[in-house]
């Protein structure tokens, strides 16, 4: 909980540079039990005032968020870059991720239509029963328990979309941050704090824990006073996430997201107009940030021919050739390395292609494996995610065995196909039976993008995440905190302006089954 | 699964007349496990087809469901009163409320904004990445089982809102028919299935099975082609099915309405002005329906004074002078008579009134308790939902004792203020705890009325339901069947016509974050 320069005790620990393997300046102590409890309790002290805050106030405090970011500076970059082993460009591009995300939030609670504000009014006379006056709007859940995941020490981190669009919505937020990037987390977190004190909003509005145990974050979720948990990260850590919470006295929902292989298809007709370039994309998009996206294309499927051989020819070329880097820490370099064992011991798996490695702390190396359609239907955990530089390349020997691959994915965040504009719609059964298993269906793009903006859904069916109906990025993110609550014949004054009769605020209502903004 | 006159077998069950105890004409087998595999695996058949459907197409299958239904005639009303024990003219009640709101949905379906369609236009020339097209909207999720409540035969039953808005998202259904009244379950399934039938719907589009036991029910939500439930019933059925399908390989959710007791806040000026009008009203609405609706008002708080004496022995009286009715099974009026001995036992509880009893074979007894809020406060156990025609008023000994019984209570579908103009904003405090408890507020009125429209919110925390963030009643119940969906980069001719360029379907869409139905 706090950030100390006296010696380390015994429940403390520091960062860790991926590139040297040394431990960074500052030592951070594990949060006790009372002190993730007091967060807790803060958190719904201050929700009875929070939660009354208006659009306009809520958007004020998120833009100070972003401002208080920014005032870090280089402090700021420096320190994530030491702790992640992150290029200081792409923490700069993620840095304007993360206070564009919290502005984007501002602007939506300006508008405010998201309430999905709904009112039916009252119809006295109606026979045999008259109707009363009645007006629904998406109200805050409670206090939100966020947990920092170790990818995006900033846009997925302690004032990431999960924080943001949980203060969006009203609710407090408690944030475990990651150990991977403590410092990181605790400038961010004080950052945050220093925004609460500037708006004059409750202290218990934001708090950070720390800690490297499983008991820091389990404390959260298990906390009376918590009342949904966002986080992203491993299957194994949402998975007991979201049991712990479904095990409570009263239950609450877990938005974890877990990742996923994100299969991309490549059909044969453009594969033969432009297969090289294809490949060489396709390695662009698995080697990117070392493979550390929840997007990255882990697995790709082609139909036997002789222009799928040169893509993948093409493609082992490129990943051969390329570097191996830094990976995030060195548990997830060895759990890269481990995976990579584990898939080429496999019956029918073959390297297509490998970088060539290098001694170092952490190093992740592009890997590319082939397999046969046919392995892969037997073995179906040859589609689980490695997560890092990875992908594995299925063939199939025919269009209705790549449709078998397809019938057989689990859950994924994304799906892509990569079609010719003639070809595509031959492939609409491919497209139909993909659309089931995913969050986001591109056609001829690489899923290693994802847009922060309205029209967004980052999710997927189980085992993506652990709730298919929701996102984690992009302005829907902030419906998982929040329900519906309906006002029955309530006079004007008592109600929230979102409901008023008068619309003051100018938002988008259905009244009486219509769509109107007056 | 089948309604056959043969003779009973060992998994064979009747219905049972509650007014009389009779056994009903009709055999109904208990479904086979291999039976509700097959009802499973025909609905995740009939999903690749049914998905697929246009609004108009599925409002047209909506629409012919309530025909096939008021063509069943007189033959549906008079079993569901046997097998129910309710009067006629609510039956009559009901059947409109069930094909009023499938037809709701049917029109719904048609207008269509319902699936949030959003597009991001691309933004090629964007530095320093371009943003691709991005264009979501809901899909269904998938088969989903539903659980027939014994309180609404119809209205939440076979045929009721679980059931329609289901089938609307998208979604094939299998119902698990309510035991109390296999009859009327058997006449409406059979109804549904015709429907099916004239709309050239593949057959495992609906499908009924009918047991007693909870292995029948488990089956159902066991089943790996089932994507989410809906229930409405006891805390411990909804709980059970809740915590199964949280322990499935692939959890998937559940929406288990479970009741609760509706606490109404009687305000002191207005006992002053009405108080004995306000008590005939609230025994009117205590007893409606022989007090067996998830709002039943079960729970009403009092400040200590005169005019709150006169009001309870005024609602006393009307409560004695009222008459025992059928309550809907034997099973039903054994737990009320349980759960008001329980109430009676309990420390600083008293019988407050309470009707004649009479000698029958499932009469419930209208009752009023009286405790303080001293001893509720001690005993939360004295809260709890007691299923039928009784209420526990709680007399509180001054307005910061009233807001602690507030502050105390648990999750609830409802949550009622009775007061005049000028004292309502005086109890503002009030207003605030109980919005964070319920799901919809009211004031003067009483909650036993839940109106079928846009901006009705039946659901509330838990204990109240398994997911507060929904609702059985009102279009929004659609939402709990759909998933969104993103595609990305689509060609204008692969997309479904909810997202295609030209708005063919002349939708309301947010568009570049403007709300335009053009």
């Amino acid at each position: 909980m706090t950030n100390s320069l006296a010696n380390p005790v015994a429940e403390s620990f520091q960062g860790i540079n991926p590139t040297t393997g040394q431990p960074l300046p500052g030592i951070f102590e594990e949060a006790t039990a009372s002190e993730v409890a007091q967060a807790c309790e803060r958190a719904a002290e201050a929700f009875s005032e929070y939660r009354k805050k208006s659009g306009a106030e809520k958007a004020r405090f998120l833009e100070q968020i972003a401002t208080e970011i920014e005032a870090l500076g280089d402090e700021l970059l420096t320190r994530a870059q030491a702790e992640s082993g992150l290029p200081l460009a792409r923490l700069t591009g993620e840095r304007g991720r993360t206070t564009g995300q919290l502005r984007m939030f501002a602007e939506y609670l300006r508008e405010g239509s998201w309430v999905d504000a709904r009112i039916d009014t009252a119809l006295p006379d109606r026979q045999p029963l008259p109707r009363p006056d009645l007006r629904q709007m998406l109200r805050p859940l409670g206090p939100v328990g966020v947990f920092g995941a170790s990818n995006f020490p900033l846009a997925f981190s302690v004032a990431g979309g999960d924080t943001a669009s949980a203060l969006a919505a009203g609710c407090p937020v408690v944030v475990k941050g990651h150990p991977a990037h403590p410092g990181t987390s605790q400038l961010v977190g004080d950052a945050i704090s220093r925004a609460v004190v500037a708006c004059g909003l409750p202290v218990g509005t934001f708090s950070l824990v720390q800690g490297r145990t499983v008991a820091v974050g389990m404390a959260i979720v298990e906390h009376s006073a918590i009342k949904a948990v966002g986080f992203t990260g491993s299957f194994r850590g949402g998975k007991a996430l979201f049991d712990a919470a479904a095990r409570r006295p009263e239950p609450i929902p877990v938005y974890a997201e877990m990742g996923s292989t994100n299969p991309v298809f490549f059909l044969p007709q453009l594969l033969k107009e432009k297969g090289e370039t294809l490949a060489q994309s396709f390695v662009g998009s698995l080697t990117l940030g070392v493979g550390q996206f929840c997007t990255n294309p882990g697995l790709a499927v082609v139909e036997q021919s002789p222009e799928a051989d040169t893509f993948m020819q093409t493609a082992a070329q490129f990943v051969t050739n390329s570097q191996p880097a830094t990976m995030l820490t060195q548990g997830i370099q060895r759990a890269f390395t481990e995976g990579i064992s584990k898939l080429t011991s496999a019956e029918g798996v073959d390297v297509l292609g490998q970088a060539t490695s290098t001694e170092s702390f952490a190093n992740g190396t592009p890997t590319l494996l082939k397999t046969s359609a046919e392995s892969l239907l037997a073995n179906p955990v040859l589609a689980e995610e490695v997560f890092g530089p990875s992908s594995v390349l299925v063939e199939a020997t025919s269009r209705e065995q790549l449709l078998a691959v397809a019938r057989g994915l689990e859950g994924h965040l994304t799906a892509t196909v990569w079609g010719t504009d003639a070809e595509l719609p031959e492939y609409a059964d491919l497209l139909e039976i993909l659309e089931q298993k995913v969050g986001r269906l591109l056609i001829n793009g690489f899923p290693t993008g994802v847009e922060v903006s309205h029209a967004m859904q980052h999710g997927g069916p189980y085992p993506a995440t652990t709730d298919s109906r929701s996102t984690s990025v992009g302005t829907n993110a902030i419906l998982r905190f929040a329900r519906p609550v309906c006002y029955q014949n309530f006079p004007d004054a008592l109600l929230p302006d979102e409901l008023k009769a008068a619309n003051p605020l100018h938002i988008w209502r259905l009244v009486d089954g219509k769509r109107v903004n007056g």
